[in-house]
């Protein structure tokens, strides 16, 4: 501070993230796609402001995620929050614009969601969702596609071993209903949902103590959810657990109706598995549900859950609003890339690198540059005529794969070095026109056959 | 409210909105040409947090952007603010992130800003800035390539008429010193800046209140400002004008070199015009400046503006760190687009609506939908097997273009019916594979011809 000047430390909130460009170009990448997929089933963008009324967002009370919300008094005297998540914006758009949006109505809403949570490693207050909805129609052809659309996803990321377990909760239903355990709904679940953690022994435990289940009763819980296997198989053994309840047989049927119904459309064998325990949060769904696991990467959770509701709005309207839908998990998915190794950790988005040598030539180098992005190449321009060592450093630190390098010999040819820098290797290709091509145009074409084929042969992020 | 239950209106705060599907699809078409026109140039995406500490973002004081700040304090007791510009959070992280980055560092972010200005027409307290800088570099060349990128994203939204408008700050430099005005440099700048709204008599008068420019010196101010005309005649009239002043004379040859450099570059003959008395902003900008006005609608003001300055981040660090850069106006070129017919309205993002006409064949519409969607295909299939003319209205609410309609008939012909919803012509398509092409192919290809034909022929934003 020689210059007597007083500064600001440059540093971000507690919990708060920059997106450094080796984070944000696979995120974006990764949002690209996502987009591209949604798309693709005719789900259409829609966005929502950050902030909201307090009492918008906080009506339903109690959930953690509200007690989380930043929220604060505005300059007009409103109470005014910050949204949580996209799901309570979603229900007052959809109350609010009934009667213009029509049903069924399929929207995805990609934006970030803030939460005042205690931070800790890979939870942050401010985080990226990434949902798609088809609100208004109680179709099991919306739950069959919502499964297809998670699958499109995972495959359109480039992951080629997942599982998305499925189930009905008209199974878990049928069961409580056949135990005589339906006002001990939400103890079961919750106990069920501990399974992984606890054990059976400690599964039984909780029950008995939560909701008084007696040995036997808690015997058919854990039946229910050791079963696996084939579809066919698992269903059969479900219809004996719960043998009598017509919602549990409803709830099987779906069941059956989906598994079928993906792999008629072409899901991949076997990416679909019922798993009759599966119940994904206490009372907001009613139908089937979803969640993902990757097969090479299983302990980084779920990376896209969610699941059939019967009424989405009901805070806001009284007209009944059933959907389905599920939410991507970007942060971990982006967690995942990285761990197998999917993320090349470029730092620029660029195609090649091309340095300024011939410092006299800026307008030719310019005009090449312009030529090579014509051709949809992503050329970076080195914007000083330093030495060509340095501008490599620079390219070296960048990542970048390629670089067209032209001297003074080179413009005096007609000629271009293309050179390989992990490789180190070169070749030289003719960039003067003649009546068979144009200026660039066979180095244009030489630079593309190069990245379209390590853009294929990686299947990674890289534009 | 029959039930009994005490609902949330559902509204939005004043000067916030909604993005409905018809405003969010040319929307997110937009942002997406954006990146890749600024990845085309090696820009790198960032992402920073909404909310920052209220010193970081507050520290200049003063300006009316940071008066309109959301500020609160937040449950920890620390007072933080939402980012009212992505130019303060750029300066915050190139000075954090410094070692790590490099220079030169070429960056785009694309984000939501939060003012809370009086809401009045087309201005929101909500709005997505989109900008993209070079820092750390003097050189010219990213000076030349910024307008570059500026007419570049032009061309890519559609836009065919449109002028750069640009200037060097020097040149107005020179001026002042020509005329012994240095001291005055904001009044008389505040006065040029009106000169469209107030003429040139109420500028003279502005002139002599606010700085006592008398009347020969406030001729000089007026004759920089009406030299219009082609580059050359343009430098030679400002030469004279500001001669024996050395700043004015380097701003003049900077003007001279940028101007031949992007015509070399192949930019739009005569998109680039040099407007003298062009300032953007008093104290910020110091060499060259630009701002864009679309030919066919320049009352809406400039859609892309920037320029060059000396020190971005002196507030967060004594590193000096020259760059330039531009905003491009999203709202102002959706409203723009909208104004010029170039938005076709519709509020699905997909190619072709499949409704569900053969109640049995469920599966069968699945498959076929994946066949096309894996053909590039952006299909929106109807949830339920309504009666065809009830789906194909939704289709027409949705401004669906295309419809392939498959009947009992048609699936055991293997065939189908592709009808064009606004002539309400049809055709017949074989569905069923032979030894020459699998099952959907012949219509995958003949939808994507006109699918590719309709993109092609509006330049609208379908996808």
């Amino acid at each position: 501070m020689g210059d007597g000047k007083q500064r600001i430390q440059p540093r971000t909130l507690k919990g708060f993230r920059d997106y450094l460009p080796a984070a944000a170009i696979p995120r974006e990448w990764l949002i690209s796609r996502a987009c591209e997929v949604y798309r693709s089933y005719g789900f259409s963008p829609i966005d929502t402001p950050a902030l909201e009324y307090e009492e918008v967002l906080a009506g339903k009370g109690g959930e953690e995620s509200e007690k989380q919300m930043f929220r604060f008094e505005d300059a007009g005297g409103r109470r005014v929050a910050m949204r949580f998540d996209l799901t309570v914006p979603l229900a007052r758009f959809v109350a609010q614009y009934a009667h213009e949006l029509g049903t069924p109505f399929k929207r995805y809403h990609i934006g970030p969601v803030w939460r005042g949570e205690k931070p800790q490693k890979g939870r942050y207050r401010e985080f990226l969702q990434c949902d798609f909805d088809t609100v208004g129609t109680r179709s099991a052809a919306a739950d069959i596609e919502s499964g297809l659309v998670i699958a499109d996803l995972l495959g359109a990321l480039g992951f080629e071993r997942f599982t998305v377990r499925v189930n009905d909760r008209r199974v878990l239903a049928g069961l409580l209903e056949t135990l005589d355990l339906v006002q001990h709904a939400p103890a079961v679940l919750r106990a069920l949902d501990k399974l992984d953690k606890i054990g059976p022994e400690g599964m039984a435990a909780e029950l008995e103590r939560e909701a008084g289940v007696d040995g036997a009763r808690s015997e058919s819980v854990l039946e229910l959810a050791a079963i696996e296997g084939a579809p066919g198989a698992v269903l059969e053994r479900v219809g004996a657990l719960i043998a009598g309840s017509e919602t549990g047989a409803a709830g099987g049927e779906a069941l059956a109706r989906f598994v079928s119904a993906v792999e008629a459309a072409g899901a991949p064998a076997g990416a679909f598995r019922i798993q009759p325990s599966l119940a994904r949060g206490l009372d907001y769904y009613t139908g089937i549900v979803f969640e993902t696991i990757l097969d090479e990467l299983p302990s980084i959770g779920s990376v896209c859950g969610g699941g059939r509701y019967d009424d989405l709005a009901q805070r806001f309207t009284k007209t009944p609003l059933p959907g389905v839908g599920a939410s991507l998990g970007v942060d971990r998915l982006l967690a995942a890339m990285e761990e197998l190794g999917m993320i090349e950790g470029s730092t620029t988005p660029a195609d090649v690198f091309l340095p300024w040598f011939s410092r006299e030539r800026l307008d030719d180098y310019l005009a090449l540059a312009a030529r090579l992005r014509a051709a949809g190449l992503a050329v970076e321009f080195y914007p000083e005529p330093k030495k060509l060592g340095a501008q490599l450093k620079y390219a070296d630190r960048r990542k970048h794969k390629l670089a067209v390098i032209v001297g003074d010999d080179e413009w005096e040819a007609g000629s271009c070095q293309v050179k390989d820098l992990e490789s180190g290797e070169a070749r030289t290709v003719r960039l003067a026109g003649d009546d068979r091509a144009g200026f660039g145009d066979d180095l244009a074409a030489a630079l593309s056959e190069v990245v379209k084929g390590r853009r294929g042969a990686s299947g990674r992020p890289r534009s």
